[in-house]
């Protein structure tokens, strides 16, 4: 190593980030170096600082744009986490005598259903544009948000794909799916909507998008639909 | 550009994979080419492919041990969509004309605790050992792993924690947090369980590593503490 690299990594600024009560680091990616060559150098001595601190669960998030920095933590022991669009979180487990108890991330998306009835005693029913069956309406309804409620991700739901302005009542049952995209579970939680006296006469306005078709169906007839 | 290049770049193999009802692509990982200037050239021809056949989501699942090819892929318009330890998933919607409806991937852990009372009346108890507040005791449990169901994932928590065999008997109660950690959301079902007649008499062996105290506790001093 030239005196010049040797200089440079002399130089590097050491990575720190917020504690938690596990002893762990939340590495401030702002600190990460400019370059991949300085990244490692900082990555290698800032390992040394946290063994030597007794450091156990390294959280380092990579984001989006500095991509190229992942395989030289992967190299430095650090895991593929987790994503989201502006980031790859790995993880480094340094405590030697007790197994890794990192958490994991999310492992369940949550669906919501709405069950929404006039006052005709109908109930709003969408056929999706892209469904393995076809001819088979169901409750409007879809996923919810990161960080939204199950109440307005329902009524937001519902909105985008009839437009029908309906309130969340109640849940009314719910199924739990252990595999569902990517092996990840799902929660569908079916819930009672119900609509103002002023949104009675709402228009249906679906969007094709999404859905092939939405309509009023008599509890009758949907009872005995297959 | 060489005629040695050129020769490689007619050479790669395009990328194929599982097709689904949204006109999308899940890419094969086999077939990713061995080096990233020939990964390079052989993404953009399946892109020029994929668009000629009108295809619109194209799913791309860079394993753990390719990272460096993630700069790639994101330089021909891949976003991240989500990532586990042994792969990086990145998305491209190729359809100009609809926006992006692409799924997104799971966005809550499901928790579980266990609510086990024995025939003295006593419910089963403890405490973190990483806490935030101390001598406060809960009902054991934790998180669902990947496919895992409610049932065996509370048994198996309660297990490990606590050195309890108890049965899943029923959801007493659940509760919904729209931001725990990393941002995504938690549901925490609240589960009723039974001890057989032979396993009244098992002894405490809690994990000392996640559990500082373990007990069994008068339903009645459980109803007067905070």
């Amino acid at each position: 190593m030239s005196t010049t690299q040797d200089q440079e990594c002399d130089q590097v600024t050491l990575l720190t980030g917020r504690g938690d009560i596990f002893s762990g680091i939340t590495v401030d990616s702002k600190l990460l170096a400019k370059t991949s060559a300085l990244f490692e150098h900082q990555l290698e001595q800032s390992l040394v600082a946290w063994r030597q601190a007794k450091r156990r669960g390294i959280w380092l998030s990579i984001p989006h744009n500095r991509t190229e920095l992942i395989p030289i933590a992967q190299k430095l022991g650090f895991i593929l986490h987790h994503a989201k669009p502006d980031y790859v979180m790995l993880t480094h487990w340094l405590d030697e005598k007790e197994p890794n108890q990192l958490p994991s991330y999310a492992m369940s998306t949550i669906g919501v259903g709405g069950h929404v009835v006039n006052k005709k005693r109908e109930v709003l029913l969408v056929e999706e544009r892209f469904a393995y069956v076809k001819n088979y309406f169901k409750l409007p309804g879809g996923c919810l948000d990161m960080g939204e409620s199950i109440e307005s991700g329902l009524e937001r739901e519902v909105f985008e794909e009839t437009g029908i302005r309906a309130q969340f009542r109640g849940i009314l049952a719910f199924t739990y799916k252990a595999e569902f995209r990517f092996g990840h579970a799902d929660v569908y939680f079916g819930c009672l909507m119900s609509l103002d006296e002023n949104e009675e006469d709402q228009k249906i306005n679906y969007d094709p998008g999404e859905i092939a078709a939405c309509k009023w169906m008599s509890l009758d007839e949907w009872a005995n639909s297959s």
